[in-house]
């Protein structure tokens, strides 16, 4: 790889951590009440379970992507990096999906089921799961460049 | 590529494509009807657009693994193959984790949220959408076993 091309992936790498460390701290802290015919009803990501997995899956990959900028593109991990790199895309897109599918639930409800939309009672709380995916959104489509351009790089 | 390693990918590309086409069918012909205080109650993929994803992102999954099985090891176009798996694999990883997350949802309901579980009611159209979403897995998972086997050859 030239010195532009490592460049180019330290800087995806950096954002990628960014992006992921953005979004597991928006979707935890994300936190709202609402009352509803004398009822308090609190929202808040631990009480869906996909929401959990966001969050586990998100700083993961912020974990991985830290680390991962300490490693020389002469080392041998390389092959391991490399391999690593397609786990963490595929765990971020299918977490990111996995949420955006809820989310939508919980914005535009299904009259089918019965499901009701709970974002006008919780503004807020949806206000910051959209921010959270947003990030995560952005995280997962940097790994999917960062793949692309390896592959790429390796093929040359 | 060695003659044993083409043969190792034409196989899980072959599964694939079986997978994916069942999990397109199973998804598609999914249906089932409940009648609810005298008001009867329908049920079927195309009312969940998340399910309508899935059953898109089968599909196509599906075609691309059948062309792939005509391009020969040996072509100009096995870069962009390369290219082309990373992708459906964010793709098939993408709408399995979306639609289980929405599956979920239907069996298990979301209290805090006040979704009902709906499983109970359309028995039959959850026993095919697990179906599915099964078909689903194992694909996604076929597809990353052949990304990261082709990694491993592209390297040595």
């Amino acid at each position: 790889m030239t010195k532009t091309g490592r460049i180019f992936t330290l800087l995806l790498r950096l954002l990628a951590s960014g992006a992921t460390l953005a979004a597991t701290i928006i979707m935890v802290t994300s936190h709202d009440s609402a009352e509803v015919l004398n009822l308090t009803f609190e929202a808040k990501y631990s009480n869906e379970s996909t929401f959990k997995y966001f969050v586990i899956a998100e700083a993961v990959a912020s974990g991985y992507s830290l680390i991962v900028l300490f490693i020389s593109s002469k080392s041998l991990l390389r092959h391991l990096v490399m391999i690593l790199d397609v786990v963490i895309t595929t765990l971020l897109s299918s977490s990111v999906s996995a949420a955006l599918a809820i989310a939508h639930v919980g914005k535009k409800g299904n009259s089918h089921a019965g499901w009701l939309p709970i974002c006008g009672q919780v503004h807020k709380f949806c206000n910051q799961v959209t921010g959270a995916l947003i990030a995560g959104f952005i995280a997962a489509i940097i790994y999917l460049v960062l793949l692309l351009y390896t592959l790429h790089t390796v093929y040359i």
